[in-house]
């Protein structure tokens, strides 16, 4: 902005220029969604895709577009069809199925920082915390899994206990009764991020039940987000762990 | 039924009697409130009478006529006006505040068989923790209580294991997140009666959330009652510590 | 662990050993889910696999591992496939279609003790009252079922009075308005388990209308389970049938 | 409208004051509220005046307006003031302090047809069956009422069982689990106007476990009102009784 | 009851036998439900089987054995497989597919009485207004229909006010807003029966809309069914008709 | 109807003629659905079908009759089949995919006046929003869309600041968290329709949580539609357009 | 902006001046709110303050801040402190004491253009109607109320109807089952603003019923604000008049 | 652990002692309430008291009890005569009456790290975040606050952007439509801990709709705690910060 008004009051730029490039945001046009083609430059992140509801030709056609800007990509909620198509058609795809990921990464990989320790409840809860894992990486932090510890078979979690004090951010990912997050957030005094899921039946009303107790965390240094998001808490615990 | 029906065989009694007699049923009326002075007999059990919403002058004439037919008298959540007006009308009146009920007994107590254990999670939900005890022991349960062992603390719970092992039948309340129930039925093989409470703010919903939880509890062999229903909980408690 | 205090006394254990054994719980790990193997010997309980969402591959390989630790396996939620996998690949298997439940007991099966009663309201009620009824079995309960007993036509429930009264525990399944409960809790002074079906139309909203109505039962003593948690009924009832 | 048009036929009118005729309707203002005069002839029925939110002098001033049209008045929800007011300065109110209503009738009373019978579960649930009893004979019924006949003691219901199919309408009236019309309605074969109430407490929600139980009745022929609502379901069974 | 009680009087019935008579409740078990075989002498009513959920063979089944004890039978939510085996292996039984009823009639069919009229808000409503048209009239009403008479053209409406008028019953099915009930109930000085259907979408939420603006109906007289219920308003209305 | 009075005064008319003219409304019945013919002069716009649960052959026969008395048609939720029978069948249809729409204009189309400015959110909110913009063209007005200008990049939405401020009424898209529109409304003074999508997942509840957000807007001048309800957004637009 | 950037180019401003300009943006400090002293040239409109939760103290000092920069300002839910209190300290203050607004406008009062109709359903909606109408005539519009006039009574709307189509903008408010929006948008054609009041009881839900009601009228080109949000349907209203 | 083993080791401690020490955990019984004595230790936090629903008396000897083992002390929801009595009776207490909190450091203050940045929407929202930002810095952050920057003037926010850019983490605080976070988080590449307040009317529900809009943040990175949480989301972010 001073560069321009410096180019202005030189005389190298006339008014009308001027404010057409106060005007000119970096925003290109692909007909399907406008890409930010300066985002990785402001937030070091990788480009995301939201696969859902897209088609394979979508998809590719997007992935393909967002690589020319940047060197890591994500794509969340891939259908398989879709994340077929990506490996087959892109190099240095790499497809997690459970949590219906695809990856893209430089051919040095992406640098892993820090410690983010996803703990997923049930084995069920287990592809939501995956793609907190994967996305987590992909955004830099070295991450750890650990999983089946439900709040029924409380020893479980405390063989664990060391560990979790270990890292600097956690998400952790539970259905039903969602109690998982109070009891690690008891253990640690790192940031916790809870990740209700949709695990469950009757009265979990999709998750509804889970996400009110992690609301309600009795915890202090609980946040909390949506049901099933794994990727939001991977970007959350990934932004944390690079502070 | 076999005694009337022989009556009328035997010409004892004659059929409008007879049918007089089934249709009799042992209801008494008071103005307010239908007596069935025969639960005791069938049941066991005290006699129950809900304060709430009744006057001063209501409860002691209610009290009264109960315990013509009872020898012990349960109020719930009785106004602090109608516990002082009992205790000063109607001998052997004990009053609870803090759980707002009075009992009656006679001379030489109620006898305490088993053990029914009510563990609470906050000092807030102490309220509910008592009406359930005081429910439990009145219906012939000993009793005893653990408090302020909520999920984010667990150590505080864990040192209370072989204790919880011991008990016949466990009331767990808590409000907030409601986990606590899951826990503690992770670490028994007894039922677990669940008692959500309004306590929590926001999201809580008035009970909702620790409700919602408590039905999803991944712990079998827990069961639920409504939010803040120490009395039914120890109604169940006490059924269960009987048999 | 007085035990490991000792050695370590007595030098017959180094206190790194004695560390580590403290850290080391019986938990093992099979890919899929880490089977607690001292839980039989700790609850005298059946294990049990939860089948939703499990391939037919993955229920054989888990059933058999537990198999090896326990005898005797319950699986609820077996989808057809599984449970005729089941069938075919590994023995002493019996399916139950309508709870969508497999068992697997010793061959001179499971003792039956007490009586646990399971009384269902309508035709469509049943699959969920025979889940509880498998699982209080091969809990160690004797169990019988009451069924086609809905409030509407409360002759029919009352014909059963004697036997209803003969129950150490009662599981009560019904949907629509879920009143079943508040009308056997009447009749009994035993403990009374409520669970609500999913059975309903419009308004039902999915079981919520009768889960509130057993929630807000005015018979003393009834608790509530999960809709159409029939399994977590059977646990409860048999855990009360025990004692 | 026949007259109207044969008198512009005639001649006897012209044009315009057909035109305003047909215009004008049967509407009168008093500044708080506009007044159909007309109503009694058309339905027959009371005048009704909503007390709630009325100050006594509203109240007063609207009541002897609509007197002067009427020989029956309805006031409902009014409160004790307002209550008073009208006792004291309009000749013949008569108010029922529990249900909150005030009437007033011809010196000859109101001619009572058929039998609509009242039926409340709870001692709480009385004031909203008074409401739908002062509300039904108000508009023309003869009506009973039976009282404190839960569900938990289901043979203080049955002994009514003739005085419940004698009736031309039923209202049936109870709080927390709601589950009286279900029983009620499988016992007589005439219409049951089923009315929740805000008796409860915890997940009762205000009555809306009730209300939700009521849609669900297994019961055919029974249709539901509001939640307290005791004025429109004694409109409605007076509207049935005197079909 | 007299007679058996008379019969033991007179010896010509011993004490036992008088027991077990008592005892003994109209009721056969067919394997899939128990048919209450005295209810349409108690109600004067068609039997009436919910179709839904059950194969073809089991309805074909359990028409045939209600068809022994009763003239008239209505099988609702009947699927079109459950239909077309009812219509080829039963005589006179008659298929309606909007509604997803069959019904089965005497040869000089059902006398029509009275009458019901079934009026409703738009095209997609039709299908739950023709449920309550065929079950009032297999209940004994004379039934008519008006059709496409929403609130938003409501001169499609009021060229129907005098047949309106002329019914003893009328029901009223309406998806979305839900208003027509209102506005019918202030055309009329008879029992109007809401119906909710499902229509609509969004913060319809499935007929939660239709279903809370009806129960809050400023009409008095008017009362509701559950959603999508035309066979609970056809009972109600047949009811309302027969007094 | 002056015209009508005229006639009969003049004895032109007589009046059981008057009467059957003022009873006669401009309606017309094909079996389906009543079409009022007289709306396109009323309103001045297209006639509407609504193509959700209509069979092609349906569609094409309601089509037809529509346009012999309207020029312009607009047939909503169109399914594949029923949009490619309509392309098919009729002249002049033209098939919106994204939106299911198909319009039929007149040769010479339809004139556009003023500005409506349709804005969504997210790649997913385009099909609402081409829904409401397809509406508001056929409705006669001059239609724009601004696409991919979510809150969390906030500077894609500034840099049409000025186009905003110069559309006459916008329809604002967006599903999640719905906040779009509160950004928009403080840029323009103009009237926002709000339209929330059932865009999301989790805790987004099929677009309640835009709905509620909208809702609470706290730019003044923003006013909500059902969800994904683009049609009625397009309506009000139109209206507000041609004002 | 434009004229900056000549004077940068001139010379006649450096180039640091020209950053602080443009990130000068017009907001003043008074240490509660700050105020955008911009908005009235921006928008045309008045100031307004939102009364509730401030001391008379605060509203009279942020009163008098806003009228150095405005001629007209509204302050709505003033509580009867506050209103009095602006009514003494300030001149002409106007206290509408049943919309609990103040308002405050130059000696030659505010141009009034157009017509906005402000139409409520019964006498309790009036509150809010008179919210919106004040405001709607503080931002500029003629305003007309029709009062009174709810579905159940539909012929005391139908005399309006010409009253009604001769509006640029109609409100129409509603509380209970929120009909009459629908009424009234399928008799204009014209933008209808639906605002739903709180009045009620029971599953009224606070005015839920009949803001789902709205949201699902089945007549185009009906809109919907927040629950009693009378000034934001008037400012919606003011909006489309001016248009 | 490892120095009591060794103890035993080395014949210094005897089993039983050594038992006894690992059943001993640090907690201390006060009466009212357990108080943990290592937590300081283990979180490096100060201690706090959740104030509502205790007497005066109650919170003094409760933080007297406490200062004994902590340097610091933070009191939230403090009643206004507990906040008085706190600071007449401990010396060093700070009262925040906005956010109903109370304070206690040691007399060289707490130092200061980081940057915490506190943004609140409106002007009710700043309690909220106060309550935040007194947690926050009470925990080691230094903490600034940025107050009146909704979203329908999205200017006052951008003029912030550089300082938003420079916190290590952000509260950000709102109610009604809740959007502010997902702007913020758009903004800056920092984690975000969004806020729902309670601030609205109707349709907020309390603050549900803020809560919902928060939890489906398009911007990736948001993370949500319960409604009015101002103390959960200051400890969380104090931890992050801390990293």
């Amino acid at each position: 902005m001073r560069e321009t008004l410096e180019a202005i009051r030189d005389g190298r730029m006339d008014v009308e220029e001027g404010l057409a490039r106060f005007r000119a945001w970096p925003v290109e046009d692909l007909g399907h969604t406008q890409l930010d083609t300066h985002r990785e430059a402001r937030c070091g992140d990788a480009e995301v895709i939201f696969g859902q509801g897209k088609t394979p030709e979508q998809l590719v056609e997007i992935a393909r577009a967002a690589l020319e800007h940047h060197e890591r990509l994500l794509v969340t909620r891939a259908t398989p069809e879709g994340a077929a198509r990506l490996c087959a058609e892109i190099p240095r795809a790499r497809h997690f199925p459970l949590s219906r990921t695809v990856t893209f990464e430089p051919h040095d990989g992406t640098p892993a920082h820090g410690l983010v320790l996803v703990v997923s409840a049930g084995t069920s809860d287990r592809a939501v915390g995956e793609e907190a894992a994967v996305t987590a990486r992909l955004h830099g932090a070295r991450v750890e899994e650990i999983q089946d510890v439900g709040v029924a078979g409380i020893h479980r979690l405390l063989v664990h206990t060391r560990k979790l004090q270990s890292a600097r951010a956690l998400v952790v990912v539970a259905g039903m009764e969602g109690a998982l997050p109070s009891v690690v957030g008891g253990l640690v005094d790192r940031p916790v991020i809870a990740v209700p899921t949709s695990i469950g039946y009757g009265a979990s009303f999709g998750g509804l039940a889970a996400l009110l107790a992690m609301l309600n965390s009795c915890a202090a240094g609980v946040t909390v987000v949506n049901i099933d998001n794994g990727f939001g808490a991977g970007v959350a615990a990934a932004l944390i762990n690079r502070a």
